[in-house]
């Protein structure tokens, strides 16, 4: 039985959307066992299940713009610093959260602890691809680190190599290093400097540099970045994908009868095409590098995308891949 | 009369998409005269126009996979490079290529030269904004300089506030810092430290951070950056409207016959919708920081785009913007 610890007060939708997505959760997974860190009062009544769920009651929360080091320092009490600290105390497998993205990830290291030999632990979100033969796209660094080493990118991309493997079946997941330019000589120090280290680790299968163009093609299983450019890359596809389909309703509505009875006929498959790109299918954005998984949920996170984090938890913790990763580091120092 | 240098071999059409773009201009525009630098015998044919154009035959070309500075020291006898060095002995007053990015940039530089009081010129695209108050996005740098200081941020902003004033007559253009967070103690070392230095610069109208996700909202008329995020943010721009534009054809073509039908019935409209994100639509993206325009056209431009960044050199140069910045920063030193 998987013990996941879920933060029900973080998120733009919480608790409802983090309750209502761990009545289905529970329903779909018997394998998995859910301690909900929050308010009893307003947990309990939407709550559907009672096997396999314990609310363990907080009364503080960490709030959206609290300065995330000084929040896990000050709200020990909060339902997402209490939360990394049962997982720390092995009380939990695992820890998941909508909330605060710097807090979470102050927890994820302060909390639950660094793995021995990682130098700074890689938040990596699984972006959808539009290439059928190549859909899953792990970014790693989205935000952890906004300085990096090259070091630093060498692991990112060991541990996502491992995740890629246990989580996609991906036999031998390709590297590719963002850069701007694919030649080997294109870069900033970083990626100049990094590029070699990927390029001579025999346990990688580094494809050489891609560009943020191409992210979508399906070029690489996983995209290597430092944490500043990675956020960036990321909030730039987030944002000219949304305001591309906010565009193009306008567009139709405002084109006279002939494109708005486009529209509708179009509707369902445009739908469709949203939900093909919908960067929640598979979870959250994982914590790699600390000693159990740690979960980022998008902050507008519905239903659904609690569910589908839930999931992630559940194939991460039946995979061991955070265990293997742990023994992989451990033989090397 | 202005007098602009033109690189016909430069570009994915050249140079019959260079010449044809000249064509159209020496008609529209009767202030100006075009110096075409390339294979005369290639470029003859294509020419319409008699008046106020001047082949100067080269022929060497730089190619697209070139090392940008070994091309400029090597291939002096060029198209790109002889043009540059018809504006360097002030034979023309302005330079434009759809070539090797890095070979043109370095051109500016070697050639050019240089602005006194610059210690990094600036690769500037105007982007087109969804949101129709605010049209225009200046982005800087946006790929020239791969690492980049504090000051190189602060002259880029200052640089670009000149242009946004000269270009789309905005009074007091709204300068934003690139971010990963939009709170005053976000950052990587370099924008923590090229905060305090934008806000205490009086000259500038400073907004603060803004997060690569509302660029296109029109947040702010001049986003400032380092080269490689830069890059980075432009290249993912780029990438998913392409992909997703792409995505949305074969969506509507593989949904059966109501969404074909609708599909046709939303095609002019989703057309105008793709003119209005045309980023070739104000010229190319300019070098500022140099003795004179160098204007980089994208590689894959039409006779339009070349078109367009004719008007844009034009534009300019009735402006006098680039000696209105000289002025500025020779009385700073």
């Amino acid at each position: 039985m998987f013990k996941i610890a879920i933060d029900a007060m973080g998120g733009d939708h919480a608790p409802n959307a983090v309750v209502e997505g761990v009545n289905k959760a529970i329903a779909t997974f018997p394998e998995i066992e859910v301690l909900l860190f929050g308010d009893e009062a307003q947990i309990k009544p939407l709550l559907t299940v009672e096997d396999r769920v314990t609310i363990v009651h907080t009364d503080e929360v960490v709030e959206s713009d609290d300065e995330p080091v000084a929040a896990v320092r000050r709200k020990k009490g909060s339902s997402m610093v209490m939360a990394a600290q049962y997982v720390k105390e092995k009380k939990a497998d695992a820890l998941l959260s909508a909330g605060n993205t710097g807090a979470l990830l102050a927890s994820g290291l302060l909390v639950v602890g660094r793995m021995k030999g990682i130098d700074r632990p890689g938040l990596m979100p699984v972006l959808p691809t539009f290439n059928p033969e190549s859909p899953h796209l792990i970014l790693a660094d989205a935000g952890a680190n906004a300085d990096c080493k090259p070091n630093n990118l060498y692991q990112f991309a060991v541990l996502a190599s491992f995740y890629a493997k246990a989580m996609f079946g991906i036999a031998n997941p390709r590297v590719g290093l963002i850069n701007n330019g694919t030649e080997e000589t294109k870069g900033n120090e970083l990626t100049k400097a990094a590029f070699p280290l990927l390029k001579e680790a025999t346990e990688l299968n580094f494809v050489g540099n891609v560009e943020a163009k191409e992210l979508l093609q399906g070029v690489c299983d996983i995209a290597i970045t430092d944490g500043f450019t990675g956020n960036a890359i990321l909030k730039s596809l987030e944002g000219t994908s949304k305001t591309i389909f906010k565009a193009i309703k306008n567009q139709l509505l405002n084109s006279g009868f002939k494109a708005k009875l486009g529209g509708l006929l179009i509707k369902n498959a445009l739908s469709d095409l949203k939900d093909q790109f919908d960067d929640t299918k598979e979870g959250g954005a994982i914590l790699l590098g600390v000693q159990a998984p740690v979960i980022k949920a998008h902050g507008s996170s519905n239903e659904e995308a609690i569910f589908n984090a839930i999931r992630q938890a559940n194939k991460i913790l039946t995979s061991n891949v955070v265990e293997e990763i742990a023994n992989h580091f451990r033989s090397l120092s």
